[in-house]
């Protein structure tokens, strides 16, 4: 998602870190002591403006969550969102995705939201799918074992693609959706862009399950 | 796909042995030896009126096709087409595919073709569906290794089922499109229900390989 350039945001981030960390390139931190209390953890990737990770965590208290986002013009409107409601198990990062391995302990996350994820048409820019599997490698060293990858997006081809790439990497499938708010699932939390951009056409969505090969 | 009634019917089908057969339940027929040449092997499930496999057949003369349908009156229209242009490399059949293990050698078939076959939307009906995990272990048994299912429908829940399916099943997704027709496949050939009913929506194609765990 393109945003408009947000003067000061680095410094706004830096002035609330109960809330929010931002995490520089060859930077290390361990995200799962962000919380107090030890909780499930899921993570979103590609957090975007926050409404659904921090609905999500309005809805279930019992889990940790941790929205990342690599843009800082879009995670300082997450940021204000917990600044009206903050929220004790709800951490946002402003981090590349690719480092989420040196941040995260292997089989610490429940599940991993991706949401509307950038779909990168190109092919040379394949590396940068969040599904690539160079990314899919990089989950299951975070996830626990049965633990849960659950992607939606309304880009045909991206979702072509994550489903052919989770087949091959031996996730196994859970439920699978070509047209997801026709199968009306209540529970379902919209992003900012689903609610804009649904009605051009279906979301697409898959669950698929880590079962581990270790 | 239901069609008129057709009278005599049966009379009309077993007066032409040379390019169609009739096998009731229980009939054991070795298909495979109906050619003169041997070939390549495609065939076609729930061939309904003929236009893919005779078209296929035309344009594919080094491939052998068998086209099978469960229904007299759906079957003669084929035939119809067979009597205007007969073709060496393709016979027909009305039988249950459920006898398919019965008539057609093992590791013999190249390629199957499921094109809009009958969704079976009630979960009662899930055992009649033709990518049931009891079809599929069928077509195992009579795909060369290396063999290809290819599938076409227009029904977005029983496309979603048959993912699921030969993903359980461990065949190898070869390519997967949620609107085939939008990516336009050059060599296409559309089913007459496809023709018909195309425009409502999109078309669903998966293709999956069989890698042999013999």
């Amino acid at each position: 998602m393109r945003l408009r350039y947000v003067k000061d945001a680095d410094k706004k981030i830096s002035a609330y870190p109960q809330y929010i960390l931002n995490i520089s390139r060859h930077e290390h931190f361990i995200l799962n002591n962000a919380f107090k209390e030890e909780k499930p953890l899921h993570i979103e990737i590609g957090t975007g403006k926050g409404q659904f990770i921090h609905t999500k965590a309005k809805q279930y208290p019992d889990i940790n969550f941790i929205g990342i986002e690599k843009f800082n013009s879009a995670i300082i409107k997450a940021l204000d969102k917990v600044l009206v409601e903050p929220r004790k198990n709800l951490y946002l990062v402003r981090m590349d995705a690719e480092q989420l391995e040196d941040c995260l302990q292997s089989d610490s996350v429940d599940t991993i939201y991706l949401n509307f994820s950038d779909p990168w048409p190109k092919l040379r820019h394949e590396k940068r799918r969040l599904t690539h599997p160079d990314f899919l490698k990089m989950y299951k060293t975070v996830l626990i074992p049965n633990g849960t990858i659950i992607l939606k997006t309304d880009n045909r081809q991206f979702f072509e693609y994550s489903v052919m790439a989770f087949h091959q990497a031996q996730f196994e499938f859970e439920t699978l959706s070509l047209n997801f708010h026709e199968d009306n699932d209540p529970k379902n939390i919209m992003t900012e862009y689903e609610e804009k951009f649904s009605k051009n056409g279906p979301i697409y969505q898959i669950k698929v399950r880590y079962q581990e090969e270790k």
